[in-house]
């Protein structure tokens, strides 16, 4: 889910917005993030600053390019959202990056993904024993950023952040589980709640946090918390429509890639289980190689054929509705909330 | 560190009683931690009960060997010691139980452990995608049991345990580290660091905790932790003695095990460290297989002629020593930490 987005002339407003509330973001929160990796052990640092993007492999410097802050810039914003200032809120978004880095660090071991960020993953350049341990201290170092921290909503961030990392731990395992199984064995409720709990979840929390650090009630809390699950679920669902016809001018990547890899993604699910012709013929694509461009393009047309591009495109419109609803529903001053509908547009690519 | 440990007739009074005191830590924990795990969503919980020996691969209630409870024992031995009552330090006995089970499961998947309390391990079972998942959700569970308390001590004990488990994984990498380096490139010095944040800090953090969790102030805390540090690495350096020359009534461990595994152990180190011409055998012997029980006598003669067998030995005192002056500058009242005396002892074999 980490794709670089590069924005094009034609880009909107809102667009340019976001971007520009992301970069106000990492000026902010990427300071405290590196003061705070500069707390670890020395062999275990390397391996962090690393996969920030912070050193190279042999420790000299880098230029860093440490992911698009996409989950700091939501702590950040809920929490303005809520009246807070940033310095109430700066903690948390660097907690959740964290945890948010430690996930994709034990991801690449298990996944044996071998890029990340346009650079060999730390399991590749460090070994998988080093890429583990690093994972477990930054996990550790984001609960307990939280737990020094003498702010009021300290503790019930913490709690949160907890939970959610058990959350993203079953989105991961549930992930692996469905690699292992046939196509037709996954069903599309199983992949919804995996796509919530691996990348909803983590949204919803970011948004929580920032609210509480504002002040925000449980109530509110769990509102916002709401909030970020539906846009994540919309982000995922426009994720995997890339996957499959692609977004060259923005991501570079080609389309069907996603279905090279046999992944069984969102609109993959709905399509297998629709029931039509088109599901049965690509089910059958599904079991052979489709290591051919030929073999990829008819995949993606049978998905398309069998209601899964259209099932997928108004899951995602539904759940972006759900989403302004329950922000509606959590934030006193619908206008306060700007930055955080900026962003939900943005990371749903709907801001064209 | 996880040896059997099984009581002959011979046993003292002293050793009696902690057993008694183990047993009961059991019996009052373990329903709390089951508990906890039962939070867990269901893959994961599957993996995790059956790591803790509460459930067969295949789901089956199983009899349970979940391990000494060495470190829950000390956290209700301190809070006890303090003045607090079992059910104020229950909650911190279980997550530090969890910790420590956290640590287990991944260093099994980095040292490729076939073989666990007499049973293979959870990645042998689950594969290691599912074992590295399981051992974060049990990070994130363990800070979760704090985070959610509402306990007076529990951000301070929240903090002190994510500390800790920041030096546990440095423990841990360097543990990795040594084994990749030649004998003579690791020094005493760093041998002793690696052995008290791989063992040391999570026996001291637990008696930390219980203190906390009775009341007492961070100097008093700090002092507990102290103790418990030395006395872990009182116990590391008994366990490494054992390690080379066997306790066979005890552990069932052969002597020289780890000498023919090559492990760079306190006393190996010593013995390399020393200068001697039985150093230089030693280094010459470290060089090739070690795979005869002549080659690993020569070895352990060599240690033991280099002074190694000596100097751990007295180390060992030496820490225990500390542990108690630590103790004793701890608590209040002296004749309440009787119990944490007990457990110091009997984890260092010393009760005899």
């Amino acid at each position: 889910m980490e794709r670089t987005i590069e924005l094009t002339m034609a880009e909107s407003v809102e667009a340019r917005e976001a971007v520009a509330l992301l970069e106000r973001t990492k000026s902010i929160v990427n300071p405290r993030l590196r003061a705070s990796l500069e707390t670890l052990p020395g062999s275990i640092r390397r391996v962090a600053m690393y996969h920030f993007g912070w050193e190279h492999a042999d420790g000299r410097p880098a230029e860093g390019s440490a992911g698009k802050a996409i989950r700091p810039a939501l702590v950040l914003a809920a929490s303005r959202a809520f009246g807070g200032d940033v310095e109430q809120g700066l903690r948390a978004a660097a907690a959740v990056e964290l945890a948010h880095n430690f996930t994709l660090l034990h991801d690449d071991v298990i996944d044996e993904d071998a890029t990340r960020r346009h650079r060999p993953t730390a399991w590749t350049v460090f070994g998988t024993a080093d890429a583990i341990v690093a994972g477990d201290a930054m996990l550790a170092l984001s609960l307990r950023l939280l737990a020094e921290d003498r702010h009021p909503a300290a503790g019930a961030a913490s709690a949160r952040l907890a939970a959610c990392v058990i959350e993203l731990c079953a989105g991961q395992q549930a992930d692996c589980a469905f690699e292992e199984r046939a196509p037709h064995e996954v069903s599309l409720d199983e992949c919804l709640a995996m796509a919530t709990a691996k990348t909803g979840a983590l949204l919803g929390c970011a948004c929580a946090l920032g609210a509480l650090y504002a002040g925000a009630g449980e109530e509110e809390a769990s509102a916002m918390d709401a909030f970020g699950r539906e846009a994540g679920l919309a982000f995922q669902l426009i994720d995997d429509l890339i996957g499959i016809w692609g977004d060259p001018g923005r991501t570079g990547k080609p389309a069907g890639a996603d279905l090279a890899a046999h992944k069984k993604s969102l609109p993959v699910v709905a399509a297998l289980a629709s029931g039509t012709p088109a599901g049965a013929e690509l089910a059958e694509l599904y079991r052979g190689a489709m290591n051919t461009p030929s073999a990829v393009r008819r995949a993606a047309e049978a998905v398309d054929r069998a209601g899964g591009r259209d099932w997928a495109q108004l899951q995602a419109a539904d759940r972006m509705a759900r989403a302004v609803q329950e922000l509606s529903r959590a934030v006193p001053d619908f206008k306060a909330a700007g930055d955080l509908l900026a962003l939900a547009e943005f990371v749903t690519r709907r801001s064209r």
